[in-house]
């Protein structure tokens, strides 16, 4: 076991400072379903909210505090009599409550935000952290703008709260500021100079303005802390909050650098960003770390001709090791005879190489018309079915219904043939769909969906990404259109034709 | 001036790095028309891609070299003769052309990708170097996964590029696996060991695999890089590449720091960074810093108190500074007094304590119905007016006729009014919101409009986002539903509603 010095506590505040940021307010339900995920997940603190805010803030808390096990439940206040009682209150029934008393130091803050004196701040200091004492034993302190404030009056405040009884005291760089190295010495200082530092716990709040809550957060790391304040998917006010997955997975893989552990169950990783995404609606971005569909896909020839000889060349980590099933290998027009003859023997054709140039080219020439060329694409090569096969479009339209939507489809395929259908379902996505799969003649239960669109008519760009598993193995489609709607039937019939022409080469062995 | 050893150089690579992973790929015209905008932003040196990995690649190499004036044009070459004869050729009518040649040097990439030696492994850099260097003057010579490469074997290979005429040296961190420590160390042992180093510039190329690409790229900088590589938005392989916009800001906003500059207009960032997203169809989340949409944003009543006193408080860079209009102050759930008084005095109302109090009350109960409240929504709430006011839809339906889509619309308001209209468009959305102004009888330009969905069915959830700029003021609307085109429709009618009520209330000032 390591020792206690080496346990980095999690502090997550997704709940809190991510909450509180535009687009990502929460019901009350969500949160108490994001509370559950987070202590799932490992976190050792989860910070619920801000009491005194407003009664559904107070609400929230009451009851995560109420039915959440597994990690401290905190709450925030300022040093107001009214925000810690009302933590107290609703921390009642936590099994391990925690008290976030908050005042600002910086010299910025205290004259435009408080209009206090030192000693003002430290007499609210001492009030809040004396009174949070009298409620619960897990009290911490937090000298909000702290970065940017005197040395030797952060000390003195931090002395106060220590001799008041705070036990975590917490460092924030609120306006993210500070460097890796002002960060590490900061935190030096601070444990070589507050009295009492030994027995309190130094923790990290790093805000991302300037691209380096998680570099800041490691090294506060480096500099002392013990816990580090963060949130799923790096949420929070501006440019949120150092992400706990990068912060996490950094320690995890440069272990041997840091020295350091976490409790975290790092494959709940993805699953918990997901959860976050579903809940604000607010997705990642394709290149985001740890979580961002990108993170392990490899697409250029160069990287992928390494990969399939071993995987280390270009991964750190092993994609499962944040709950991603396998790292994919996507065929794109920058991928490399080696990654498409890997492909294809994984799919039980070895060919030639004249047949294997004829299907590189193929493949090649199908990415001006699809970013990637997936397996079945490349299945319908081998077999030297050159496209232009199964069903499109020919019209479609919909009617709302009320409380359900009505979709009428018609389909045509190269040959001529013409098929009428439709159906209806929950709102227009579910109808179309219902109404397609009706008059393909094939259906699906999709893994993943998803849409966008930006602009409106001639600049307008939809694009739609939908995923199917069937027996065992993942088809993707994918469809661009002005119209989402239209998009999404494109992407929908990519997947129900590769199926239709699987089943008609029962010879193909990955579709056995 | 400063001197040349405080000039960074930014170089590029988004039309390749960026460009090859999945997901991002460009047509030739959306590189072309990228290329000038990273011209007009200010880059030292534009990576316009890999001219032998495809004819695609190749001619908008070209296209690029030919017009694009002002940077530096890079192309990338494996130290195969065939690849640089090809950039070359590509090159020819650049105004300061660079061929890159790489080569990797790692042991596990000498092994597993190359199968070569260390020797070998010099030799190719060697022809590739002097090859490269009969064509143009400035040559870069990047060694793959520099970073996990043994320091005497990477000292040799250096040495071997710059005595053969290498200009430029990059030590990539390929697989984002280091530290800031580690990276400041290596330049600085780089900076000592290679022979000749005072005559070439380092660079480095930084992956965000950890979340460390930015604290890397500054790390290398204060071991003496002065050509940092990096993307517009951090795009790139897996998890993408430093992102030049937090980069750029960095430096500017702690130049006391680190103590140089670089040759970026700034508030062309915001401008570069949304044609990218246009061009790729991919947004930034959010929260991105620099550039998402909450970057300069600020909700909480904590944060907005002290903003409004003294912008410092909480904002470190001016918005401006990237390209944004101003600092957007959010009213939400969590906004204080001070904040709703504030918006309130800007827009021509000092109310009394008691006043105020209840349009906070009503302010407060409306976030529990939408996410932010905004001008027109507190204007509404002084006039008296609560709400359940203006049209909504009763029904809507869509037809797609060929080249274009009608849509058809009834809407309703809170007296039993009914009105049926139809319209149509280029697309669903362009078809919709013009049936929704005959029905509704206001119509407006919008300024921004996205949408996004995930899930269907039950499990749908879509939002819209919507603004117009009507008589110099802002008016957003969002909507959300399952459905993404009612989400649009209610985001619309939410922007009309307000319009038809100021146009009632002439008596406001803020729309006169």
């Amino acid at each position: 076991m390591n020792s206690p010095n080496n346990r980095i506590r999690i502090f997550d505040t997704s709940l809190r400072d991510g909450e509180q940021s535009p687009g990502f307010t929460m019901s009350g339900a969500q949160k108490i379903a994001f509370a559950h995920a987070l202590a799932e997940l490992g976190v050792d603190v989860i910070e619920a909210g801000f009491p005194n805010s407003s009664p559904a803030d107070y609400s929230a808390v009451q009851t995560i505090a109420r039915d959440v096990r597994g990690a401290s439940i905190a709450a925030l206040a300022r040093c107001h009599e009214g925000d810690i009682e009302a933590c107290a209150r609703a921390l009642e029934r936590a099994e391990s409550p925690r008290i976030h008393v908050f005042i600002s130091s910086s010299p910025l803050h205290r004259q435009y935000k408080l209009n206090m004196s030192r000693e003002q701040v430290i007499e609210h200091a001492i009030m809040g952290v004396t009174l949070a004492r009298k409620h619960v034993d897990d009290v911490e302190f937090s000298a909000e703008d702290a970065f940017r404030t005197e040395r030797d009056f952060l000390v003195e405040l931090f002395n106060a709260a220590v001799a008041t009884g705070a036990t975590t005291l917490n460092v924030p760089d609120t306006v993210g500021y500070a460097t890796p190295d002002e960060i590490r010495e900061l935190f030096r200082y601070l444990r070589a100079n507050v009295q009492g530092a030994d027995g309190v716990v130094f923790s990290a709040h790093c805000h991302n303005d300037l691209g380096l809550a998680v570099a800041n957060s490691l090294a506060a790391i480096e500099g002392g802390a013990r816990q580090v304040e963060c949130t799923i998917n790096g949420i929070g006010e501006r440019a949120g909050n150092a992400a706990l997955e990068e912060l996490v997975m950094a320690l995890k893989v440069r272990q041997g650098w840091y020295g350091v552990d976490t409790g975290i169950t790092t494959p709940k990783l993805l699953d918990t960003s997901r959860l976050l995404s579903r809940i604000t609606g607010i997705q990642v971005q394709r290149n985001k770390a740890i979580v961002g569909l990108n993170a392990f896909a490899h697409e250029s020839g160069i990287h992928q001709h390494g990969m399939l000889k071993n995987r280390d060349t270009y991964e750190i980590m092993h994609p499962q090791d944040v709950g991603w099933p396998a790292s994919q290998l996507v065929l794109g027009r920058h991928s490399g005879r080696a990654a498409v003859a890997d492909r294809l023997r994984a799919l039980g054709h070895v060919l030639d190489d004249a047949q294997l140039d004829l299907v590189i080219a193929q493949a090649k020439a199908l990415t001006h018309t699809q970013h990637v060329v997936s397996d079945a694409d490349l299945l319908r090569l081998v077999a030297g079915d050159h496209g232009d096969t199964g069903w499109r479009i020919a019209s479609m339209s919909l009617i709302d219904e009320g409380q359900h939507t009505r979709a009428h489809v018609e389909l045509s395929d190269p040959d001529g043939h013409r098929v009428k259908q439709d159906a209806s379902g929950d709102g227009p996505i579910a109808a179309l769909f219902a109404a397609l799969a009706k008059a393909a003649g094939v259906d699906f239960e999709l893994e993943s969906y998803e849409v966008h669109s930006m602009g409106i008519g001639r600049d307008a760009r939809g694009e739609a990404n939908l995923s199917a598993r069937i027996g065992g193995e993942t088809f993707s489609g994918q469809g661009t259109s002005r119209d989402v709607l239209e998009a999404s039937a494109i992407a929908w019939l990519e997947v129900a034709n590769r199926l239709l022409r699987s089943y008609a080469m029962q010879r193909v062995p990955a579709f056995a």
